[in-house]
């Protein structure tokens, strides 16, 4: 495991006149890295001729109540890894880069923004469209990376590059799990020894969800739902069927529905989410 | 008035593909283009190697109770007029190809949205800052020329592609009049004559108000409000005198006062600004 050194850009002056051969691969993270953004460090490194990696806890996408000053931050690490994964470059700045006095403008995706996570989580979607749209306009990327851990947040993005007319291609790229199913998280670390393993019935629930080979929405949600009651260290906070390529209800049309659910593990809340093909 | 002929881009596409030496000099308009269209065209043909104008009529940015279907539009004239100020390429999509179904995303300039022609036109400012990101992401220009005569739109376009991190470069251009001072504006053609004739009396209100010497923003504002009470035809909706460079209160570190109105003359709204110096 050799980690040399990787070229640490603070500024957005520094990014702008970093050498970038064309394509030029992205990778957004809030730092924290693990096997999930690793494999999307790698898939851009297969793709790309240049690959960036941002760290960056975005304060926007945090609501009043949540985790962003004890979000788990461990920069020396994040460079070993981004660089040891492939990474050409870090794009690490302070808040006040991104958000200098005056700033004051908002990328919304309506509707988009409102469901599933948006209905708990106020406002941390026009954080994350924001900032992307920012990091988009800084870096500059023929492709961007991003995990299908966050669905939502992946469906969301695309819809506003999509929108708002960015040339950068959106590559969702697979969920990576523990061995024992629980889907890669920075906030896995909060879990303490009963949680950690009480948290292993989330992704269960999903995948005998799937595995009914049912497609009716009501019985996935309720399988998801009847799962997670037997675990008493897991409190359901929503499970629904969506139509994948909407986030609106399932319907005739529907080719894939997207199972998703967000619970709380003690003070942590955990999300994430299976496809289940419809036809 | 040789014309001759000029690429017209419908689609994202063409535009995408239509070769652009550089630096690219962009000028958004609405079309029906005017001498102060023009002058914007002229100023990116003195700077630039290529020159598009695009000529859009952006639904998002009307409100419900305004004049999006009967807004002036001709496009023969806007062509030969964009071809004789040296435009190379007119984009003029269909709002299809701008918005089509599905289209959610939004972008906001909170604050600035919401003060000046943003308390008569609720939306307004969120449509023109969201087609201009579009526009900007699809033509990205070097630089983009702005009349000064819509001062807060050039205030909040500015605004948004400092904090969204677009690397234009925008250029605010004077404010072009008619021989007896009347603001160039594609809505003058909706003036009946004894309309046109009283609606001088707003750039004279204005221009009085600067030359009393004052920079009191009461002094001023009540100069403007005084004056256009004399003229029964034009009813004044607001003045306001504003720091120019924050949009907000005049105060102690103000240099440059907006000194802004708006104004209905029959039927038709109409706004004007003036700049002036505090110290």
């Amino acid at each position: 495991m050799e980690h040399g050194e990787i070229p640490i850009l603070r500024s957005i002056e520094e990014v702008r006149f970093f050498t970038k051969e064309r394509p030029l691969g992205f990778v957004p993270t809030m730092g924290c890295l693990h096997e999930g953004h690793i494999s999307l460090v790698r898939r851009a490194r297969e793709e790309c001729a240049t690959v960036i990696v941002s760290v960056f806890v975005n304060p926007l996408q945090f609501g009043s109540g949540e985790d962003f000053t004890r979000y788990p931050r461990d920069s020396e690490r994040d460079m070993a890894l981004a660089k040891e994964a492939g990474a050409d470059a870090i794009f690490m700045p302070e808040a006040a880069e991104l958000y200098p006095e005056g700033f004051t403008t908002e990328v919304r995706v309506r509707r988009i923004e409102d469901v599933l996570e948006g209905v708990a989580r106020s406002g941390h979607f026009a954080g994350v469209a924001t900032v992307l749209a920012k990091l988009l306009n800084i870096i500059g990327p023929e492709s961007m990376y991003m995990g299908q851990k966050d669905a939502q947040q992946a469906f969301l993005v695309g819809r506003m590059i999509q929108d708002l007319n960015f040339s950068t291609r959106l590559v969702v790229c697979p969920t990576i799990r523990e061995y024992d199913g629980l889907a890669m998280s920075s906030r896995n670390v909060y879990l303490k020894p009963e949680e950690r393993s009480a948290a292993t019935i989330i992704s269960r629930a999903l995948f005998t969800a799937r595995d009914t080979g049912s497609t009716d929405p009501r019985v996935l949600e309720e399988t998801v739902h009847n799962a997670l009651a037997a675990e008493p260290l897991v409190a359901l906070e929503y499970v629904f069927a969506n139509d994948a390529a909407t986030l609106g209800p399932v319907g005739p049309n529907t080719g894939e529905i997207l199972l998703s659910l967000a619970a709380r593990v003690g003070k942590t809340r955990l999300i994430d989410n299976v496809l289940v093909k419809r036809s």
